[in-house]
C-alpha cells in the first residue's frame, strides 16, 4: 500500500476534485419514508435506526463514488444508537473502502499514551502489546484531538506511519466557539499556531512521494484568514477542511487552504450533499431520490470549487 | 433519579471510600490462560478478544462491587476490537449499573455542536432531533474533551442536567505531556486554570442537594500542586482523579483533590487493581484468582487513602 498522502492525491486526481462527502446520518433529516419503513419493521429500537442509516449510506455510496475521492464518516451519529449503530459505522467504512474511496473516520480521539495506543489499534493498526489482529475499524485516516499533548498523539503517528494510514490533528476547527481555546494568545501566538508547529514536528519523516505528510490538520473553512496563516506554516500537511456548505463557508473561503500546486486540502461537505433532497434546488426530485439529489449537489460543488480554484478537474 | 453528584456521594458513603476502579482490559496483562481459552474457542478474532474481556470484567465486577462506589470504563480498550468490543463495552456498563455501581464511561468525546449532541445521545440521553430512544450506552457520567470550545461542551451539559447524569471535563490530565497545551500561559494564567473557569460556568445551576455540581473536572493525581490550585478555583466541582497507582501518584498526592468536607474527589486506579494478580504482593494467589487479587488490592488502596485522608470510611 502506498503512503496515505499519495493514495489521497491519486484519488483526487482520478475523481478530478478534492471533495470529501460527510456521511453524518441524522434521523430528523433523512428521508422520512425510509426511516418510517425501518421503524415499522424493527420497532422503536436502535436496530431500526441503524438499519435505516445503513440503507441510506449504501444508496449514497453508490451515487457519490464515481464523483469524489473520499468520504468522512462522523462516528458520533452512529454511536448515538449504541452497538447496532457502531456495527453500521464499521460496515459503512468497509463498504466505502471496498468502493475504492479514501475513508476518513472522524473520531477525534485522543488520550494518554497507552490509551491512545488502544485507539490506534482500533482505527489504524495493531500497536497494542498482545494484540495481533486487524484494526477494529477499517479506515484510511482518522481525526485526532491533541488536548492531552504529545504522548497522546505519538502513538497515532507511529501507527499511521507504520501502516500507511493518515491523521488529521485538530488545529483550528470550523465551529463558532473554536476560538475559546484555540485562539488564546500564548506569548503573542495563538494556540492553533502552536498546535500547527507540533503537527509539523509530528509530520517529520512521514512524507510520501508527492511531498505531503501523513500527519495533516483539521482547518475549518469558516476561518479563511487563519487558514492562510496555517497554510504558510504547514506547507507539507494535508488539510481536512470542514465547514463548506451548511456551516456557511463558500468556495472563495477554502482557496487559502490549498497550496499553489493545487493540492494540500480536502474540502468536506456533509449536510449540503447528503440532505440535498430537502433543498429548494432539488426538492422536486422527491425524497425517494435523495441519492440522485446528493449526486447533483456534488456536481454543483465541483463546479463551484473549480470556478474558484481553477484546478483539480 | 437523584442528581448525579448526590448519587455519587451516596455511593461513596455506602462503600466507605471514594475509589473508582478502571476497567481497562489489555490482552497482554490479562490472565494468559483466560485469554488463551477464548482464542482457542473463537479463533484469532475480535470476537475472541471481546469474549475474554467480557469474562474478565464480569469476574472483576463481582469482586469489586461490595467495596467501591464506582467504575470507570475506558472505551478505547474495547473499540480496539471493533463492533464486538463495543458490544462488550456496552454490556460492561449495563452490568456495572445493574450492580448499583456509579458508571463513568471514559470516552473523552468532544466535537462541534450538532455532533456533540449526537454524542450526548449516545451516552447521556436523547437530545438529537428526531431521536426518542434510550441512550446508546448506559452510563451515569462521561468524560468530555473541551478542545472545541463552549459549543462543543454545552450539549453535554444540557443533556446531563436534564437527565441527572454527570460530566467530567478534561482540565489537567495525568499524563507526562499534559502540560504541552494545558500548562501554556495565557496572560500569566495556565490554560488548565482558564478551563477550570469554564467548568465553573458550565456547572452553574447544576448543583445537587449536597452542593456539588453535575459538571466536574478531570484532574490528574500526578500533579498535586496544580490540583490544589484547581480545588480552590472549583469548590463545587467533583474531581475525577486518575493517575493513582500504576501512573505513580500516591495517597498523599490526592489529598489536595479533596475538599475539607472529605468529598469532592473520586480517585481512580486501573492497572494496580485489575492486574494486581501480576504483582509481587499477590502473585502467590495464581492467575486464576485475579479477581481475588483485585479485591485485596482495593482493600489495600482503601487503607492507604484513609490513612492519609482520615475520612471516607
Amino acid at each position: 500500500m502506498e503512503p496515505f498522502p499519495d493514495r489521497l492525491i491519486a484519488a483526487i486526481q482520478r475523481k478530478g476534485c478534492a471533495i470529501s462527502v460527510g456521511l453524518d446520518p441524522r434521523l430528523d433529516l433523512m428521508p422520512p419514508e425510509l426511516v418510517r419503513r425501518h421503524f415499522a419493521r424493527y420497532g422503536h429500537t436502535h436496530q431500526a435506526a441503524s438499519m435505516a442509516i445503513r440503507d441510506f449510506n449504501l444508496s449514497l455510496l453508490d451515487a457519490i463514488t464515481p464523483h469524489v475521492p473520499s468520504v468522512k464518516v462522523q462516528v458520533a451519529f452512529y454511536e448515538a444508537f449504541g452497538p447496532p449503530g457502531t456495527q453500521v459505522f464499521a460496515e459503512t467504512l468497509t463498504e466505502a473502502r471496498r468502493r475504492g474511496l479514501i475513508v476518513i473516520a472522524d473520531v477525534k480521539r485522543g488520550d494518554i499514551e497507552m490509551t491512545a495506543k488502544a485507539y490506534a489499534t482500533a482505527y489504524l493498526a495493531s500497536s497494542l502489546p498482545g494484540v495481533e489482529l486487524a484494526p477494529g475499524f477499517d479506515t484510511d485516516a482518522i481525526t485526532v484531538n491533541p488536548y492531552l499533548g504529545g504522548d497522546g498523539v505519538l502513538p497515532f503517528v507511529e501507527a499511521a506511519t507504520a501502516h500507511n494510514k493518515g491523521l488529521f490533528v485538530l488545529v483550528k476547527t470550523s465551529n463558532p466557539t473554536s476560538g475559546d481555546l484555540q485562539d488564546l494568545l500564548v506569548d503573542g501566538t495563538p494556540v492553533y499556531e502552536r498546535m500547527a508547529k507540533r503537527v509539523r514536528e509530528w509530520g517529520r519523516g512521514t512524507a510520501g512521494h508527492m511531498g505531503y505528510q501523513a500527519v495533516g490538520a483539521v482547518v475549518g473553512a469558516t476561518y479563511p484568514a487563519e487558514a492562510a496563516r496555517l497554510r504558510a506554516l504547514l506547507p507539507q500537511a494535508y488539510f481536512l477542511v470542514p465547514g463548506y456548505g451548511a456551516q456557511g463557508a463558500e468556495a472563495e473561503d477554502v482557496r487559502a487552504c490549498f497550496n499553489p500546486d493545487g493540492y494540500g486540502a480536502l474540502v468536506n461537505s456533509s449536510r449540503a450533499i447528503i440532505y440535498a433532497y430537502r433543498s429548494e434546488m432539488y426538492r422536486s426530485l422527491g425524497e425517494a431520490h435523495f441519492a440522485q439529489a446528493a449526486e447533483a449537489a456534488i456536481l454543483a460543488m465541483k463546479d463551484d470549487l473549480n470556478t474558484v480554484l481553477g484546478r483539480c478537474t
